[in-house]
């Protein structure tokens, strides 16, 4: 839960001394407090060749109430920019002498059909990227390469990812770099997506591609989700979280809460008190099931029926490490069963009843080592990477009553679990992801919400990591 | 070229040393020698409930002439493989005592279609995991999850993929584990993939997922490809290699020519002795081009015109390292139209003109930059992921022609340009993957033979790491 190095390199003396001996300096990251102005400072906007976005940009940066300066790659910027009452100027390459002066950078290349057009990238991220300030923001906007009309396009679209996971490693200092795939028809359905990646509250999420679908956006002329209120997104919703009592699911229940939800938190009977004091910290409802017991699905839709769910967080998980010679079948099977079967029967008796209502949401959560397998985890890289496969089949049918479902896939979290391994294992992971630290259990919470949002429509059957863009992969 | 560590540690002072100060001990790799059988010892098979592809798979090892031996969750084994004139017998757990037993392990997981189901999986490596031998081979075979009827098949499938990357990092020992889906349809098509994933051919190829469709795939009653002479699956094939003068280029065009295949070895002028030197030795055809030139696929395509080709190998490539804060605009195009648009433009000249022949086969080459990211590379990493878009972009058009494209993503392999990076990093990087050592040219290469052997028509639109299953990753 503590790492002490992050905080030693913070203090004026340490920061000398890791200088001295050229030790990584991680940096304070920057995260959301409710006190605190979400969006401020300046944004530089670039773009490709035709970029598609820019009204959707314009739109949603004027929300927003943050001020713009338009690359010479974004020359049709300006005037657009003052059409829709936004604060804009230009960007001068002289004025790089100044670092810390941006607070985002923004790429428009939604237009880009060759990779003869990509030079334009290399142009605006030359010319600012000395100047964004620590833990700044890098979006970068393109279309689905798999929704294109030519090879081409879809080449030139696919490189983006080498791009931003190379910005991502590049930048440092607390700089996060993401990738949005934008369909066609969903540019009015950007503002959710694009909020949280612009936001503190993404502060460890970096390096991940993340794809906008047309369904469920409003029409093209509508105007973009105004009826939501931004501060209390959730208000009204009802949200389930298994594994509430503590650490990560009870970062998720408050974070939820605090976004306007009525969190119903489940755990296990043996943590009862611990849920019931998060639960009533939140103004929730604890529900103590074992979910690997067979009556638990029936007695949570029980539970749930009359006012139903609109939110389903996949949270509880166990591990029980082993090498495959040295593992019993009990251990196999328990960590199957509770990290991935489990949430299969909760969802098919949510979802047979109608309590999960028509544009719910699921989230799931599961793992870098489902991603990248791990040794001595075949049971739980094999739950969570079963996890990656129910999001993906999942959200093709549900798409007919709007709910989506995605999963978050974990890096190194700073909980009482992470705090169990031995320093030097533990450094390694703190480390080796390109804010060089954990993330925190907020981290993982916020990302969740912002997968939970009602302007999240069109994000579905997707894994975003929350790593920090840890080097380890697949 | 040379890891010194890696013959240090294997000998016998050196080993001794490294035993008692805990350092890592990286296996010789077992590679493909033609004066050696490429197939021998035992085989263990697993299977979950209704495996579907033992029919091809008994026919498969009858033909490679090894013995199998049926774990207790592979009881339709015994009596089938007796049908196929197979030599084989029961696995006795009560042997494992008897390490290095075993040459490969093989599970047919095409049956699963609930996660409740994927117990045998852990009962079978269980089992039979520290029998198996050095360099020894794990092959668990499924049917690819997207093309499954239910969400919970889909799910069963895809958590596999957790399965196959753990075993990879657990078994250590030189030991490759490989996961491939096999579609519906083609149970015929398996015999050259499983015979590159058995055999030492795919020294350094660990922790990946291949899918083979049935495009392609000769009807279910038809002899699979029992046309093909497999010592010489290229005899009177034409294969074009770019950058073919030195290093892993001169490595791919030794291996297909090996093959049977006649080579057209493609380098820039300036390489033309190095290039001419290789091409004689190989009785093959130096053709000295800059592919960066705008007349350069014109004049391609002319000198290739009166014969044809059947394969494409793109493996030119350039690197100019910098971070993009000081990389000038010159070096950013430069690497992205070599390594980018130059194979587009290649392929176009040569598609047009009907000169890579119906049935042929593109292999281009990415790398575990364009997959990952990498700071000092956003120009390299944009322009190998770009490789990916290409070869998933043009697989469904070529289809309809036979013509199948990939790519190979190559990790750390010992080459003239890594023997440049400073020491630390290059240990760093020869370490950090499941080998814990760099690969060799010729795992590339054998790598690009097997996708360009006629027996791979079901393989298309893939991208398959070379990289000893490096941690490095998105």
């Amino acid at each position: 839960m503590n790492d002490s190095y992050l905080k030693f390199v913070n203090s004026p003396f340490g920061g000398r001394l890791a200088r001295s001996l050229g030790l990584p300096k991680p940096e304070v990251l920057r995260r959301y407090r409710a006190d605190r102005p979400e969006f401020d400072g300046l944004i530089a906007i670039g773009a490709g060749r035709e970029p598609r976005l820019f009204d959707a940009l314009a739109s949603l940066i004027a929300t927003l109430g943050m001020t713009s300066v338009a690359h010479e790659s974004a020359g049709l910027w300006v005037p657009l920019a003052h059409r829709h009452g936004l604060m804009t100027g230009r960007f001068e390459p002289a004025e790089a002498g100044a670092p810390g002066k941006l607070a985002a950078l923004m790429f428009d290349a939604s237009g880009i059909d060759d990779s003869s057009l990509l030079e334009p990238l290399h142009g605006f991220f030359h010319d600012t990227l000395r100047s964004l300030g620590k833990c700044g923001r890098i979006v970068v906007l393109g279309r689905p390469p798999e929704a294109c009309a030519s090879p081409r396009q879809w080449t030139a679209q696919r490189a983006l990812e080498g791009l931003v996971r190379s910005l991502g490693k590049e930048a440092r200092r607390g700089i996060a770099a993401n990738l949005v795939y934008v369909e066609e028809g969903a540019e009015n359905a950007i503002e959710a997506t694009l909020r949280f990646f612009l936001s503190p509250r993404s502060a460890y999420v970096s390096g991940q591609v993340v794809r906008i679908a047309a369904h469920g956006a409003p029409p093209h002329d509508a105007p973009a989700f105004d009826w939501l209120d931004w501060r209390q997104p959730l208000a009204g919703r009802r949200a389930l979280v298994t594994g509430a009592a503590r650490g990560i699911g009870a970062a998720i229940a408050s974070v939820l809460a605090a976004e306007g939800a009525h969190v119903i938190g489940l755990d296990i009977p043996s943590a009862r008190d611990a849920l019931d004091a998060t639960m009533r910290q939140l103004n929730g409802s604890p529900l103590a099931f074992d979910i690997a017991a067979p009556e638990a699905p029936a007695q949570i839709a029980a539970a749930l029926d009359e006012l139903g769910v609109d939110i389903v967080v996949h949270n509880a998980g166990i591990t029980k490490d082993k090498t495959i010679a040295k593992m019993t079948d009990a251990v196999w099977q328990s960590v199957i069963d509770i990290n991935l079967s489990a949430q299969e029967r909760i969802d098919d008796a949510l979802l047979a009843g109608g309590i999960l209502r028509d544009g719910g949401r699921i989230v799931a959560v599961s793992s870098i080592g489902g991603i990248a397998g791990n040794a001595g985890q075949t049971n739980y890289a094999t739950s969570k990477a079963g996890v990656i496969g129910r999001v993906q089949s999942m959200a093709p049918p549900l798409r007919a009553r709007g709910i989506t479902i995605n999963a978050v896939a974990p890096g190194f979290i700073e909980t009482q679990m992470t705090a169990k391994i031995p320093l030097a294992i533990r450094e390694a992971g703190r480390r080796m992801n390109s804010m060089s630290q954990g993330g925190q259990p907020v981290d993982v919470a916020q990302t969740i919400a912002w997968l939970a949002h009602p302007g999240s429509a069109g994000v579905t059957g997707q894994v975003v990591r929350v790593c920090g863009q840890s080097l380890i992969g697949a």
